[in-house]
C-alpha cells in the first residue's frame, strides 16, 4: 500500500513540473499523513518485538587482525622458582624480574636490553654475571666457535652441566675448566643427557634428559643409542642453490626402537658412573624409559614401559650400586594420557609413595585416584591404599607436603571441564579442600608449581575467563600475588561480539562423551553451520574450559558458524573388560563415537545440519579424513592438516602404542590406513595442508595420500608451506594459514539457496 | 502477438467446459489459421536466416576421454633402416616387421607375444635369435643378475657394445667374450659411451654418446667426468617405509660443469684408445662438444662449443693420431636452436663440407642457409659458398648424394610454418626442386629419414592434416609405400566438431612474429574466451602446422575457447648487430613482443578482451607467471607447470647459454628471477603445477615460489604430483593434469555475467 502511495505521488509531481492539471494539495498531505502514520507504527513494532540486543550492536565482531594484534595476546610471565622465597618472572617488554615473596620487593635482574633469547635445538649460551653486568660466552674449553646443544644450572652453587656434541660436560663453577662426564656421543647415533627425536615427542616429553639429585652430588642422565634405527631424511628447499638435508633417528612403526640406558655420574670427587639396571621384565632394546626422579640424594624412581607401551614397571634404583627393584608394575591404557611421565610422590623417609591409580567406581567404571603403596618391599601383591574416591578424576598430582600432611593435586570433582586444586590429608578420614573452588571468578581450569618446601605455590588460571597467573601462600591460599592478570586482553575482549560456550554430557554405550560448543553471538534467530574440531592427541581430555582464542574463535564470532569439540571416552564403561578393547576396535569406535555426537548436533534447532564441516591436524587430520570415509556427503568440506595416512608410516611410539607391531597386526595397520579406504573419498571436498619439512608427520603422508587421490580424480585442494615442520615456525606461514582455513571454511559452509533448492528437488524426486 | 492470442483462446476453452457461453467456432478457427501462418513464417526465417551449419550439428565435440581412446591415438610405426632395401616397422599390435622395398615382401620378426619392452635407463637387454626363436639375456660374463645401462648392434656383422656400470664392453660376436673398453666409470662420477643428465637433456639431447666407424673398426665415445659437479637430490615418496633418494650431477648456473673428452677405440685387433685432442681456444673443463660424426673411417668432425655457448668451433679429427684441426669457427645465436647438434655433410674425398650457416638476405636481416666450406684447409678467412638464398630458413641438412650431385634439405621456403622437403644441385645455378610440395593433401611439416645410400626415404608428414609415414624412392619421389596413415585417427576426426586453425604474421620492430590461432567451430558468432599457450623451447620455431590433438583443443572444441601460440622472433631482424642484444634484453624482449600480441588479439572482433588465460610448462611456466608481473590483471588466470622461478637453481648449460655466469651476470640473473617480482603477483590469480621428483626443474623452484605467494598472501592454487618428473609418467596423473587444466581453466574462462556487471560499473565510476 505504501508503495503504490509513493508511485501516484511522484507520478504527479512528475505531471506538474510539466504543466499538467492543477495538483490536488489536500489528497497529497493527506497521502502523506498516512505514509507517516504507517511507517511509525511499522517502526515501533519493528522495535517492540526486537529482543534487546542493542549492547551487541556496539560490539564488534572478532577478526585474524585482532588475533595478530598486541592487543589480543596472552602473556606468560614466565614464572620459575628460585628458592623458597624467590620467584623470577619475564615481563612483556623482555625484562627479567626477581620478586621477593617475603619482603614483596621485585628487583629488575636483565633490563630487556641485555640478551635476545633464542630457541632453537643447538644454540649459544653466555653466562650473564649479574653483580657486573659482564657476559661470558659458555663454549668448551678445546673449541672456541661451536655451538652447545643445551646448558643448565645445577641446584647448588654454580655448578652446571652442557651438552656439546652429544657428550655431557660439568663445571663445578662457572669459573673452573669443564670436565667431560661422558664419551660415547656420536653424532645422531648415540646421544647423552638429551631426547632424540622419540623420547622429546613421545616418551619423556621434554629435551633434557639429565637429573640432578636435589643436593647435587649426583646427576643422572639418558644415553640414548639410535645406531640400529632407521634415519629420516627432510628436504630442506629454500635459500641455497641446492636443497639442503636434515637426517635423523625416526623409527617408524616396526623398525627399531633407539636403545635408552639411564647412568648415574657422582659428581663430588672423581667422577664415577654407573648404569642403572633395568628390571628382568624389560629388554633394554625393546623398552623405553619414561620417567626418571629423584627420591633422595642416592635414590631415584624410574618407570620403564615395554615397546608397545601397554605395560610400566616403576623400580627404585640405587645410585651407589646401580641396582633397581620392581615396586609397582601395572597395565597402561592408552587414553591414561599423562601417566607415563608423571613421577610419582616419595615420603622424605623412603617409606612410602602416592601415584594416581584406575579405582573401579560402581557401574560407573574405573576412575583415577590417588593411592600410596609401600616403598621398601618388593611384593607386588599388597594393594594399594586409595586417598580419593568417587565419580571423577584426580588428573594430576602437584606437591606432596608431609610438615602438614598433605597431598595436593588437580581433579576433575567439581566438574568434568574443570581443574580445580585440591590437598588431601594423608591420613584420618582423608579430608579433601578445594583451594581454587569459588576462588576466582571465570576461573575453574588450574595448574599448580610449587616452591621447593611448599611455602608458596604459583597458581595458572586457565579459564573459562582470560588467564591470569598468581602466587599464593600455601597456608592461606586466599592471600595471593597478581603475577600477570592481562588486562589488555580482557579490556580487548570486552569490545567484541564473542561467541558463546556450551557443554554438554552425551550418554553412548554407557559412556560419557563430552562435548563444547561454541556458539555464534546471538545464535538461535537462525540455523548457523557447523565446524567440528577434532583434538590431535588420543586419550587427552580436549574438552575442557579452558581458555581459547584462536581462528576456530574468529570463525565463529566473524562468520556465525557454530563450532564443537568432541571429546574421547576418557575412562572404560562397565562391562567392557580392558583386554576386550582390541586397538582397532577403539578406533574405529572413536570415530563411531564422533559421528553420534554429530548426528545429535544435527538435529539442534540453531544448527543447519547440511553445513557441517569437521577440522583435524596430524591424528585429528587422520579423523577428520576417516569421518569422510566413513559417510557419504554428511560433511559439506573438511581441512585437514599434516594428517596421518598410514600408521606403518608414522613414528613407532605412538603407532604401537595404539595398534600393536605392524608384523603381528597388519590387518589393524590395515583397517587403520587411509589409504586403503580412498575411493570412499571420491565425493568428499577437502581442503589437504602439510608443512614439507615436517618432522612429526612427514610429508610423505600427503604424498601417498594425494597419489591416490589423483587417480581416483577425488575434488580437493592443497596447501603447501615450504620448509615448514608440523608446527608453522614462520609468523607470516601461521598467518597465511589462518587466513586459508576461515577462507576455505568460510566458503564451504555460506550459505546457497541454489544448492539447498536444488538438493529439494532432488529429495522431492526421490520420494517420487 | 501469438502470446496474446493463445491466451485468449485458453481463457475461451476453460470457460466452455464449464459450460459458460456458446463457442465462437469460426473465430477459433480463424485464429488458429493465423498462430499456424505466423509460426510457419517464424520457422521459415529462421531456416532461412540461419548459415547452413546443419552438418556441425551432427558432429559431437572433442572430449578429454576421445583422446584417451584408442580411436584418437597417433601410431609412431617406428620405420628404422636396416640396410639400403630393408626397413623394420612395428605394428599398433606390437608386432616387428621387415619390409622389403625391393620386393615389396614383409616379413614377420617378432610378434607380439614374444617380448614385452620397457623404457628406462637401465634396462635389462636380451638378444633374440631369429633363425631359431632362441632369447640370450645380455648380462657381462663376470655379473650375472646386473643390468645394463645400454646396449646396440653395430654397423658389421653380429658386432655390439653395452654399457655396464658406466664402461663400456664390446663382443666382436654374439657369441663371444666381451671385450672391456674402459675402466674409468665411477657410478655418478665418470660415465663412459653415456651422456650425464646435462648431455642428455643439454648438448647432444640424446642418451648414447658413443658413435660407430661405418666400417665398424673403431668406436668414437664420450667419457664424462662429473667428480667436480655438485650432485641434486630427488625425494622419492611413495612405495616404502622410508622414502628414498635420488643422487645425480646437476651442475646449476656457475657450478662445475661436466668435464667431456672424447676417446676413439680401434676394436680390430689389438684395442689401443686415442683422445680427441680439443683445439687450442676450447678448454675441456669450460667447454662442451655438442656433435661427433665420422666422415670416413678414420676421421670425425666435433664440434666444441664453449661454457656460454655462443662460439663453436668445428674440427675434423684424425682417429689414428687423436690430432684435431679447426676448419669452422662461429658465433651461435641462442635461436640457432638444433645448430649445436646439427652434423655438417662431408664429401666422399673428405674435401668440402656443407652445413647451415646464416646469411644476410638484404632488409630482412639473417636467414639460415647451406653453405659448403673446403674441409681439407684450416684458413679461417675462406668465405663459405652458398648453395641457396632467399627470405626463408633451410631448418636441417638430411642427406648428400654425391651420386645425384643433391643434398636434401628441410626449409620454411613454401612458408614460415611449414617445412617441405627440397633437393638442391651441388653445382650449376644451384637448381632447387620441391619434393614434397603438392604431394599430399593437408601435409606441409615434413621430416626424412634417408636409407644409408639414399635409395629411399622414410618420409614424415608431420601435419597439418593426420601425421602419415610413406617410404618413397628417391629417383622417383612420387612412388612410395604407405607404412602407417592413421585411418582410424582420421576417421574419428571426421565425427568431431573441431576448432579451425589459422595463421597469421605480426610485424614487431622490423621483425616478423608468427602467430597460430585455433578458433572454436562456429566461432564469430559470439565472443570467445583466450587461452595463450606458450613454447617451452627458446628458439624454437613453436607456430608450424603440425598436426596437434590434446587438452588444449579438448578446450577449444568442448568449451569454445580460442587458443594462440606465438612464436618468438627467430632472427636479428635489420639494424640490430648480435652484440647488441645483450639477453637479459631478450628475455624481455620475449615478453613485450608476446605483450603487444596478446593486444592485438584482445581487439579482434571475436576475442573477449575480459577472458585471457595463459599457459606455459617449465621455461614457459616461467615466460606465463612473468606476463603476469608485467601486467595488472591483464589476465583473468594462469596455469603454470613446473616454472622455472630463479635461473640460479636451473641447470647451468641452459642459464649461462641465455644469460651468462652467474658471477658476471649477477644483475641479469636479479633482474630474470621471478622471485623478486613476487609482490606483482599478489592480485594474479593463477594455478601452480610441479611433480615432486622433476629432474628438470626441480621442485625447489616452486617451493622458493610459495613461500613468497604466502608472505604476500596471494591468490593461487597448487597441484602437486607425487613422485613425477618434468613429464609425467603415470596415464592416470596425466589424465588428472588434463582435467585439472581443463577444469580450471574452464571455471576461470567461463563467462560470469555479474562479473562484467560489476567490472562496467567500476569503470563507470572512474569516468565520473
Amino acid at each position: 500500500m505504501i508503495a503504490t502511495t509513493q508511485q501516484n505521488m511522484t507520478t504527479e509531481l512528475d505531471l506538474g513540473s510539466m504543466g499538467g492539471p492543477p495538483r490536488n494539495w489536500k489528497g497529497i498531505g493527506i497521502a502523506m499523513v498516512v505514509i507517516l502514520g504507517v511507517m511509525s507504527l511499522v517502526s515501533l513494532s519493528i522495535f517492540l518485538l526486537t529482543p534487546d540486543e542493542s549492547h551487541l550492536l556496539l560490539l564488534s565482531r572478532l577478526t585474524l587482525e585482532n588475533l595478530e594484534s598486541e592487543d589480543f595476546r596472552i602473556h606468560d610471565p614466565c614464572a620459575t622458582w628460585l628458592n623458597e622465597n624467590e620467584v623470577s618472572l619475564c615481563t612483556q617488554e623482555g625484562q627479567v624480574l626477581i620478586h621477593n615473596l617475603s619482603t614483596n620487593l621485585t628487583t629488575t635482574l636483565l633490563d630487556n636490553s641485555t640478551l635476545v633469547f633464542s630457541q632453537s635445538f643447538t644454540a649459544s649460551f653466555a653466562i650473564y654475571t649479574v653483580a657486573s653486568g659482564e657476559i661470558t660466552d659458555l663454549t668448551p674449553s678445546e673449541e672456541d666457535i661451536s655451538v652447545l646443544q643445551y646448558a643448565a644450572w645445577g641446584p647448588q652453587g654454580n655448578q652446571m652441566v652442557y651438552v656439546f656434541e652429544n657428550d655431557i660436560y660439568y663445571k663445578p663453577d662457572v669459573s673452573s675448566k669443564a670436565m667431560r662426564l661422558t664419551a660415547t656421543g656420536r653424532n645422531g647415533m648415540v646421544v647423552n643427557g638429551l631426547s632424540d627425536w622419540t623420547y622429546e615427542e613421545e616418551i619423556l616429553l621434554k629435551y633434557p634428559a639429565f637429573w640432578w639429585a636435589k643436593d647435587g652430588a649426583r646427576l643422572a642422565y639418558l644415553s640414548i643409542n639410535n645406531s640400529a634405527t632407521p634415519f629420516m631424511e627432510i628436504h630442506h628447499f629454500l635459500g641455497g642453490i641446492y636443497p639442503s638435508n636434515v637426517l635423523y633417528p625416526y623409527p617408524k612403526a616396526g623398525s627399531r626402537i633407539p636403545s635408552a640406558s639411564l647412568f648415574v655420574v657422582n659428581l663430588y670427587g672423581p667422577a664415577h658412573t654407573l648404569e642403572m639396571i633395568p628390571p628382568d621384565s624389560q629388554n633394554s632394546r625393546d623398552s623405553y624409559i619414561s620417567m626418571v626422579s629423584w627420591i633422595s640424594s642416592t635414590r631415584l624412581t624410574v618407570r620403564w614401559l615395554n615397546r608397545v607401551q601397554n605395560q610400566s614397571v616403576l623400580c627404585v634404583c640405587e645410585a651407589t650400586t646401580g641396582a633397581c627393584s620392581e615396586r609397582h608394575q601395572m597395565a597402561m591404557e592408552f587414553w591414561h594420557y599423562n601417566q607415563r611421565q608423571e613421577e610419582p610422590l616419595f615420603t622424605a623417609d623412603g617409606s612410602l609413595f602416592y601415584l594416581i591409580l584406575p579405582a573401579k567406581q560402581g557401574a560407573r567404571g574405573d576412575f583415577l585416584h590417588i593411592a600410596s603403596l609401600p616403598a621398601q618391599t618388593s611384593t607386588p601383591s599388597v594393594s594399594p591404599r586409595f586417598l580419593t574416591s568417587g565419580n571423577w578424576d584426580v588428573t594430576s598430582l602437584c606437591a606432596l607436603d608431609e610438615e602438614n600432611d598433605k597431598i595436593y593435586f588437580l581433579s576433575t570433582e567439581e566438574s568434568q571441564q574443570s581443574r580445580h586444586l585440591y590437598s588431601v590429608e594423608l591420613g584420618g578420614v582423608f579430608h579433601r579442600q578445594c583451594l581454587t573452588c569459588n576462588l576466582f571468578e571465570r576461573c575453574s581450569v588450574f595448574k599448580a608449581d610449587f616452591s621447593p618446601n611448599q611455602t608458596y605455590f604459583t597458581l595458572y588460571c586457565l579459564g573459562p575467563g582470560v588467564p591470569k597467573v598468581t602466587i599464593h601462600s600455601t597456608s592461606d591460599p586466599y592471600r595471593y600475588t597478581v603475577v600477570e592478570d592481562n588486562s589488555l586482553l580482557a579490556m580487548s575482549l570486552e569490545t567484541k561480539r564473542l561467541s558463546e560456550t556450551v557443554f554438554q554430557t552425551l550418554s553412548s554405550d554407557n559412556s560419557d562423551l563430552d562435548l563444547k560448543m561454541c556458539l555464534p553471538p546471538g545464535y538461535g534467530g537462525n540455523l548457523h553451520p557447523l565446524l567440528i574440531i577434532i583434538d590431535s592427541i588420543p586419550g587427552r581430555q580436549s574438552v575442557t574450559e579452558e581458555f581459547a582464542l584462536g581462528w576456530p574463535e574468529v570463525l565463529s564470532s566473524l562468520h556465525g558458524v557454530a563450532l564443537a569439540w568432541i571429546g574421547s571416552r576418557s575412562r572404560i564403561s562397565q562391562g567392557q573388560k580392558s583386554s576386550a578393547l582390541d586397538p582397532l576396535k577403539l578406533s574405529s569406535l572413536n570415530i563411531k563415537d564422533k559421528l553420534g555426537v554429530v548426528e545429535w548436533l544435527m538435529q539442534l534447532p540453531y544448527i543447519d545440519g547440511r553445513r557441517i564441516a569437521v577440522y583435524g591436524k596430524g591424528l585429528g587430520g587422520y579423523l577428520g579424513l576417516k569421518m569422510l570415509t566413513a559417510t557419504d556427503q554428511m560433511f559439506k568440506c573438511a581441512a585437514v592438516m599434516a594428517p596421518i595416512t598410514d600408521f606403518k608410516l608414522y613414528s613407532a611410539a605412538f603407532s604401537e602404542r595404539y595398534l600393536g607391531l605392524p608384523n603381528k597386526e597388519e590387518h589393524s595397520y590395515m583397517a587403520a590406513s587411509l589409504l586403503d579406504d580412498i575411493h570412499k573419498l571420491k565425493n568428499e571436498n577437502f581442503l589437504l595442508i602439510h608443512g614439507t619439512a615436517d618432522a612429526r608427520v612427514h610429508f610423505q603422508h600427503s604424498a601417498e595420500l594425494l597419489s591416490r587421490l589423483v587417480k581416483i580424480e577425488a575434488n580437493y585442494s592443497l596447501q603447501l608451506y615450504p620448509d615448514e615442520g608440523h608446527t608453522l615456525r614462520e609468523e607470516r606461514s601461521n598467518q597465511h594459514l589462518h587466513r586459508t582455513l576461515l577462507h576455505y571454511l568460510h566458503n564451504c559452509l555460506e550459505y546457497d539457496p541454489f544448492l539447498n533448492i536444488e538438493e529439494e528437488e532432488e529429495e522431492d524426486e526421490e520420494e517420487e
